[in-house]
């Protein structure tokens, strides 16, 4: 009972805002279902109902393990969402190694989630040094860049794997290898990059990985942090000790079991997603080149396939989201987290590119239900929206 | 399309493990399922999908505030769970009040959830002083007990609502009060109270008060922290600003719209329930009663209506425990939180119940959806298992 892209809310409504959230997935919807009002046990309950919840936990956490590459002696510590995951990684490296005296700086990117961007301020009015690695005019944070910054004061290095913004990617691997020749811990806030790129932890080399299940068609309410091997870490929940003590609170059945088959789902089909998404993805980039004046952020670098940042010189990003979703299409002007604030992009920014620019940008963010129809009444759409608001705008 | 609780489960299944966690109700899965695969958008997003998102997040929330009886100054901000609830207060009265050197002290019980209890530990680490407000022998807490150990220098006093393994109610008001003559604030740990005794927190006079929806049949991995009126609050999850600043993260609006509608048919049925619960509960002590040498703990203190914490001399709990559930019946040694472990139970401890009855509680937790059949069942097994161990038992 697979449902296209174009059955939900409205059958003419577009999605393309798939890096703010996406559609939980049927995959996972109906394996939750048996754990909604049948078996409801409390995982830590010795009785029956318990001992099934406890399997589904068990088994879950097995899959999760295999699915991203981690080693039994790593751990995989469910959360309920990135930020918290996030949170969870930059205080533990406040109380190991800042709160200790053992460790002053952080080292981090002005392109992060406000999730990290905003803890990382949490943690200078406590006395941590944070500074950030420059990005290049291409917006990419190079291993170079990273050594060129490096001492032994470093605690951590925390950078994202793919960008939400612009789908950026960066050379996660690398970056960790600089991090680990100076002895600082590396994290990479992994939430874009899942069923978009692949991600094996066996190899990266990262000590600490984010992700949040509502990004790749899991359920909402649900995520996961993986730490390396026997990395120190001081959990942010204090409790009843599930996950080994490291994050408490009652694990919530339905919603690990859900995670799981969605991340099953998004890995299974990995190959032929990707070259889906990038082939409608490019369509649309060709299609609205036509138009002049455009820019697309970060064409030519890695990226991840269903995303693009677009600036239409002249064209306020808030007047064309309105106009776009009169349409039944739904984009952003950037991540979904900053969207009510209409704060210039910090990518943008970052990357230094021209004050006139900074307000005009949409990001279209694909995902794997996006059909070749969708981006064609977009495309469509887009050349009408931009020819009326040039029309009438000053700046143009 | 209400089903019994005997249908869970197995037909024959008997569940009073109602405090470790409840099966989500009917109403509340009805509600939940337009925004898990429809109405999926995140509420931050200023397009249609996001625009649904939003205004379900907007009427949930503003119900919630009026089932507490909040008021608009007050603050409810929505977490994942109790654990991330009381982590919240006490890590922001941290950071408030001990961190910058404004008070010393921390006054709390030695009955609280492991969700209070450790993190306490974790912040005398951090430098925190903490100390337990005395028990009495019928495990409560008396407002001249907390009186006795008062000074200006105390930061929070935190006591929970009902106690989760005997169901004893503490006079929350009383102590609020006598809390705020010290100019100190006040934490309640609701999460056994709700749809258990009413809980109106225009009049409690607490600061704080934390609830979790899967103890009142909604959905697991949701629950909330309500923050009175200007109370300074320094936020556990740093990020996209959500809640206002006080709780970043996307919502999850499936599990919000959840947990409203669970509150509001648990509140809205209140006064029968308790007499329903109240009647089942005092039928099984009744008849539990008939066996020799057995202790009901509080039984003649102010107690939540569903809860029975019963030891049965020379009978080990956990043994109870396993018979029982081979018959079909769910119930607990203790809270879910420590079963685990099979450390002797806290609240015996701190009610200095000799060392020979620590480890012969069962705790019976009951529910609305509990039989008159189920509680005369549940009479003839421990009659007969109780006397079966007994018959084995080296120290009976």
């Amino acid at each position: 009972m697979i449902r296209g892209a174009l059955t939900f809310m409205n059958n003419n409504d577009i999605y393309l805002d798939n890096n703010a959230t996406t559609r939980l997935c049927d995959e996972a919807y109906e394996a939750m279902q048996p754990y909604q009002q049948e078996y409801f046990g409390n995982p830590n309950s010795l009785h029956n109902t318990g001992r099934i919840a406890h399997r589904a936990l068990a088994q879950s956490m097995h899959e999760l393990y295999q699915l991203f590459g981690a080693e039994d002696r790593d751990d995989i510590i469910i959360t309920s969402c990135a930020t918290e995951g996030n949170n969870s990684v930059l205080m533990s490296v406040y109380y190991q190694f800042i709160h200790t005296g053992k460790k002053k700086r952080i080292l981090s990117t002005q392109v992060e989630h406000p999730s990290v961007a905003h803890t990382l301020e949490f943690l200078e009015s406590l006395g941590a040094v944070v500074e950030f690695i420059p990005v290049n005019e291409e917006g990419l944070v190079t291993p170079e860049a990273l050594r060129a910054m490096m001492s032994d004061d470093v605690a951590l290095v925390s950078v994202m794997w793919a960008n939400n913004e612009t789908g950026l990617l960066f050379p996660i691997k690398e970056l960790a290898s600089v991090a680990h020749e100076h002895g600082a811990l590396f994290h990479s806030d992994g939430v874009q990059a899942i069923g978009k790129t692949p991600v094996d932890l066996s190899d990266a080399g990262v000590d600490f990985f984010t992700f949040s299940a509502h990004k790749f068609h899991g359920p909402k309410g649900i995520g996961g942090l993986f730490i390396r091997g026997k990395t120190q870490f001081t959990p942010l929940f204090h409790g009843g000790a599930q996950m080994g003590g490291r994050r408490s609170g009652t694990v919530a059945i339905p919603l690990v079991v859900g995670m799981t088959v969605a991340l099953r789902v998004a890995v299974a089909n990995l190959e032929q997603n990707i070259i889906k998404m990038a082939h409608l993805r490019d369509k649309l980039e060709r299609g609205l080149l036509q138009l002049a004046d455009i820019t697309i952020v970060g064409k030519d670098s890695p990226r991840t396939p269903n995303t693009s940042l677009i600036s239409f010189k002249g064209v306020e990003g808030e007047a064309c989201l309105w106009d776009l979703n009169e349409r039944g299409i739904a984009a952003s002007t950037g991540s979904a987290c900053s969207s009510a604030d209409l704060q210039a992009n910090p990518t943008f920014r970052a990357m230094k590119i021209s004050a006139d620019l900074e307000h005009t940008g949409i990001r279209f963010s694909l995902c794997r239900y996006t059909t070749e129809e969708e981006i064609d009444r977009t495309i469509e759409a887009v050349h009408a929206i931009v020819a009326r608001l040039r029309e009438i705008s000053i700046a143009y």
